[in-house]
Formats: structure tokens, C-alpha cells, sequence
């Protein structure tokens, strides 16, 4: 079941250098891991901002807030869920 | 070049149900004729609203904005727009 | 699978009476179906407005857009989806 | 008598994490107790957020303030409140 | 039991205006009515605005809704709603 | 001459609790003070924040606004100012 | 007592032309007339929309409810107000 | 030419009391400099709050721009313009 | 002298058709006209949207209104303005 | 390829004003050297705040997002970004 997520991370800017290197990193971990997993279908920048667009694919709403508070940056981000479905003129078999 | 493109339907609930249904028809032609072109990359319905999510892969602006112009539907929706680029987490090639 | 909908009616207010008063009890007739079903778990007034917010208990996205877009007042509606998971805090089985 | 709440809990990142454990810890006491009472009668979390949806069944207004003024959580939390009553198509004698 | 409710009146410029006076007048009685069963303890115009600030005195959620929704000018009015309560400081016993 | 203001206090989580215990004690003090000289007419809280709803009675905007910034929390208050005056359909001889 | 008010008119693009050249006229002439008494005392076009901001100068809230509701576009127009008083750092003693 | 500007000044609570007085000092001199000279032709308070409306008349917008950065609290403000020009109805020759 | 204009077309979906295209004619010529003497300095298009970005070079803020409600396609435009100035870091001499 | 961007600076009032002296530098040098590559087609300064009003032009949206990721002040700056195509009304051969 697919989800559009869009994060924008608010880091304070006077983090100390390491350990949001640290976190950035882990963070990159995380976010291949579900990649390669099949459950973060898509990722994508929105160009110009510390942003992006997401789809989701998870087992049910809990699976998704499960995934979602694991993020190592998830306590500096704001985020926002909806819930999608096929749409009736899509071609694609696979966006469900 | 990817575009995030967000579609809000709204027909005047008294427009006459033959044209509500032709423009409908000419507009599902119309996106599915772009999906196979590869224009239309994704179509996803937002649960519970006569809304969509799509990503477009067009040339540049120009490109995008003949194409959201061209649409059937076009003078009866609110569309917002954000140009993508590729996310560096991303482990898709073709999320570009 | 939970989801919080909160709809807002928003009838002309020079509807024709019997036309208003035909999809009303086509509304009503729809809601304690799907009541009794097991699907729209809870339905409140919200004092002092034409609006309600509900729990529906869908089998996924998909479903939850289909009983929506089937509301005899869909078209006069304004609609917001929220999905929920079961709070770690909660002691009610049933408010997974 | 019925209110919905929305609760949106907002930490400072730099949270001394003993206190944060102590202080959530005391939180969900609270909200069991009022659950097994009668007084909390739904908590739901919104799938992706640290916000819940709630139902409260109180004596009257000043109930209610008192009930979530004395959340151990409360300075750190932004609260909506909308007060409901029961539905006209609502068949759940209980959701009144 | 005490409610802060904004209530802001928008007729339609083309309203016939003897129909318009009808329902002033019917409002206008209705709301004596309620101020004088003590229902609505106050009402005072919003300078420059067709708005009012009233404070209701109801037995509970629904009996507000239910003199909410008796006024004649409701279908053309946009209502905000929030429960009150007792201020600490206050010295007016009546204002409970 | 009467205006609605609605007051919501931001004190830092951090406050030293002597400190905050002060400022509310003079607080409550000015607001009882004012309430005995007929200026604050009517002080209610609103359920489930730390905001209140006001009436003041003042000689002019000079007056009122004398008042407001005189209270002991005003650095961390959010204010909001309405003109009120009589309305044409109240009862209440005093709600000028 | 000195008060800001912005007005915005908001014309139906379909109004008779005769109609509104008339209300216009009638607009016109009561705001000179208040300008002559010294009851609207400054009126500024806000470039390139059709607003103004305005300053008035009213006995209390109700002479200024009385001075806007009698305007002859009244029902077109959406208004602001905030009540102005005479600033400590100001040199120009009519500006009270 | 004149343009509107309102200015709200938002000192942080745990500013020292005697940089606080010494800015505000510079402020008020800066102020009453530019009165003199004709180019802050009105200074008002609103009442309630720590904000101003005022009416600059300017060579041009780099002059504009040249006042407002040189205010003293220019840092702590949020300020807006909005270009003013003669109203057609205004019969205040100065009220260009 | 430089401002910001940002003009968003909304022509009613039941428009006639003749007449539409003729108002647009007189807007085209209009525009061009002015980017001719050099008044309407830049005109861009923004992508997926009926809305422009503009740059308008004017004498004052008068010519500024003046311009703009000459527009042809002015009583269905949603206009915002902002004044401009040289930005100290430009190299343009023109950008002034 | 043109995109509209907007920045507006957000330094923390007590930042060490040395420092904030030498990433100023970098960012005006770094602007002007975007400036003579032609990438940073124009910047103005919006009246009255530490705002500016850009037009980039860029090969596409990855450039925009290398572009502004790499200003000095970045991580202070709220951004918007709209895409840019020619106006059919436009006579400028440059503003494509």
C-alpha cells in the first residue's frame, strides 16, 4: 500500500559538525536499506530546499509509522503523510 | 527532468452530466497517451479526494507547462508544481 | 486498518428542498449501512457545524477511497484523511 | 459528554534523555488511568507524527481542562479541542 | 456551561430583500428568546463587521448544537466554537 | 467601551519556577484588581490551554492599551484586539 | 479615538455598469463628506489593487460600526479594523 | 511618495535591561529625527501590542529600504510595506 | 523605479468564449505595448500555472496603479505587488 | 532554463558579528561570480527587508539545486523556487 511523504529537515545550525555527519550518514544507511527492501519506492530532492518527496510502500498505516519514527533525523523533521491508491486512468501496473 | 505536480478536480456540481463525462474521457486519453510516452511518469490517486499525485519527465518548463495546459480538465483545477532533481540517498537510477 | 475523516457540507443554500432532502436520506441510509458493517466505526456531530468526524476501518487505501467517493454528499463535501496505527499507550484492544 | 482532541507533542531535541524517559513514563500512567476510568476513551496515533487523536468523556468543560492541564506532558504540547455530540445517523448508542 | 461562539453572516448581495428581512426579523426574535431564557448571556457586535461575539450558557455539547443550528440565519453563516471554563483569577461568580 | 481580547501565555519550558510562580502571583493580583474597578468585565479561560477570553470596559484605545502592556506576563503573551459595541439585537442593557 | 481600517471591494465582474457608477457616486460623495467633517481622516489608494487604507477618527466603537456600515459599497467590501492610540516616540500632537 | 509600513518588535524575553533601554533610546532619537524631516510623516501604536502603523513618504524605494534597515531594531522587527498612491476620492491634498 | 507585480488569471469557467479572446487580444497588445516604451520590463510565464511574473519600471506608485488597472484583464486578475531596489551584491547596472 | 527564486536571510540576532561579516564576503562573492557566468541573471533587493527577488537561469533543476546549496548563507535562508518558461505576450528575446 503506498504513502507520499514529504520531509524537510530543520538541523539547528549550530550542530556540532560530527555529529550531524554522524547522523547524516546513518541516515543514508537507513534510507538505501529500505530501498533495496522495496518499501521506499521513490526518493527524490525538490530542488533548492533540505526536502524530499517519498512513496512509500508498507503493510499497513502502523508498518508506515514504524518506518517513519526509525529515521535517525526524524526528531528535526517536519513531516506529512497521505495515504495514496491506483488511480483509475494510470497505465502503470505497479503504482498501485 | 522530473516535476512534482499536484491536481485538485473541481467541477461545479451542476455542470451537465454528458459534458462532465466527455471532458472526463478526453482527459483520461489524454494522460494515458503521456504515460506512454513516458511524460507522465506516475499517477496516484489521493485516497478520499478527487485529487492526484503525478511526476512528469519533460524536457524543461516550457515543456511542463504545455502539457499541464493542454489538459482536458486544466480551467477546472488548482495545480501546484516543484521541480525535482535526484536525491543523493538514492539507490534508483532512474529517480534522476 | 484506522483512519480519521473529518467532512465539512457545504450545500447550496438555494438547493432545491426535496432535491436536498432526497440525497440527505440517501446519506443517512449509506452511513448506517456501512455502520452496520463494521466499516464507519464511529460518526460524531462536531457542535455548532455542518461537519463530522468519523473513524472508518478499511481493508486498505483503496477501500477507504471507494467508500468516500460512494457518499451520496460527496460532491458537497470537503474531506480530510488522517491514517492512524494503535497509540503505544492504549489499552483498548480494539483501537489498533 | 464527548470532546475531540489532537495532541502534538513537540521535546526539545537537546532533552536531557533521563528526563524525557521519566516524564513519558509518568504520561502514559496517566493516560491508562484515565483510560481504565472511562474518561480517555480513545487514543489514536496519527500514522508518521508524535500526535494523537483522542476522544475524552468528561463531566463538562472545567473537566476537561483540568484532565489535560494535568498531563505530565502538557507545557510541551500543542492541543486542539472541538466539542461533539451525537450524530443524527450515528447507530452506536454509546458514540453519543 | 459556557461556550465562546463567533458568528459571521454572509448573505448573498442579490438576496431578495424582503425575503432578507423576514429572516432578520425571525433572527432577531429568536435571539431575544434565548436571552431572555438566560441561554444566550451575551451578545455584542464586532465593530465594522456583520460578526457577533456571544457567549452561550448550554446544558451540555448537544444543546448547544441544537440552538446553534434552530437559528434562521444559519445556513448563510460561517460559526467558530470553543468550550470555557472557569479562570482562576476571576472574581465574577457568575462567570463560571 | 468594550473590547475582546484573547490572551494566550508562552512561558519558556525552562523558566526558573520561582520566578514563574511570581509573575502569576502578580498576575492574578493585576487581573483581580482590574476586575474589582469594573475595567476587566468578564475573564474566562478556554478549555484545555493556557489562554483566556476577555471583555474590557475602557475609556478609550489609549486606556486599553495602557492596561494590556501593564500585565505582568504581557512579554509572553499573544494578544488579540476586537473592537466590540452593542448589537441591535441584545437584551442586555450593560453589554454596550 | 483614532482607528486603521482597510477596505477591499470586491465587485461581481458582472454587475450592471450603470448600477455600479451609481453606487460608486454614492461611495464617493459620503466619503467626502466624512472627510469634510474630520471623521475619516486620511484615505489612501493601496497601488495596484482596489483597496485603501484608511484612518478614522470616531467618538467610540459604535460611532465607527455606524461610519462602516453605512458606506454604499458596504456589502462588497472585506474590512479590517484595529483600534490605534497616540505612539510615545510620535512629535505630531494630532496624531493621538 | 508614500508607502504603509507596520513594524512589530519582537525582543527576545532574556534580553539585558540596559542594552534593551539603550536601543530603544537610539530608536525613539531616530525616529523623532525622521518626523522632523518630514519623511515618517505618522507613527501610530496599535493598541494592544508592540506594533506600529506608519506612513513614510520617500525619494523613492532605495530610500525607503535606506530608512527601515537603519532603524536601530530593524533587527528584531517583522516588518511590511505596501505602496500607497492619491485616492481618487480623497480630498486631503496631502494625502498624495 | 522597479516593482515586483505577480498577476494570477481567473476568467470563469462559463466565460464566453468570443469575448474571452477578445479581452485577451487587448491584454496582449496592451503588454506589449508597455514593454515597448520600456514601463513593463520583464514578463515571464510561470510554468503550469494561468499567472505571470512581472517587472514594472514605473515614475512612482501612482503610475504603478495606474498601469495596472489599466489592464485589459484586471477585474479577474489577483495582483501582488513589492517595491524593488538595487541589491548591494548585484552587477547589474540596470537591476537598479 | 529560468527559475524564479525568493531568499529571505535569517540571522540569530546574537551572532558573532565577525563571523557574520566574513560569510556575508563569501556570499556576495559568490553571487557576483554566478552573476558574470550568466548563471544568477538578476537579483533585486525587496524594500524594507533583508529579502531578494532572483532569476536564475540554469541547465536544469540539479544545476538550481547545486546552485543554491552552495551559497554561503544558505542554511540561514528561507527559499522558494517557481519554474519560468517564455510569455506569449513577452517582446523580450531573453526572457525565455
Amino acid at each position: 500500500m503506498l504513502y507520499q511523504v514529504e520531509m524537510t529537515v530543520l538541523l539547528p545550525a549550530d550542530m556540532d559538525e560530527a555529529q550531524a555527519a554522524e547522523i547524516k550518514a546513518r541516515e543514508k544507511a537507513y534510507a538505501q536499506d529500505l530501498q533495496c527492501q522495496g518499501i521506499w519506492r521513490h526518493l527524490w530532492r525538490v530542488a533548492g530546499s533540505y526536502s524530499n518527496l517519498s512513496i512509500f510502500d508498507c503493510r499497513d498505516n502502523a508498518h508506515l509509522h514504524e518506518v517513519l519514527t526509525g529515521l535517525p533525523l526524524y526528531q528535526w523533521m517536519k513531516i506529512t503523510v497521505a495515504p495514496l491508491c491506483r488511480h483509475p486512468s494510470s497505465i502503470h501496473e505497479d503504482d498501485r
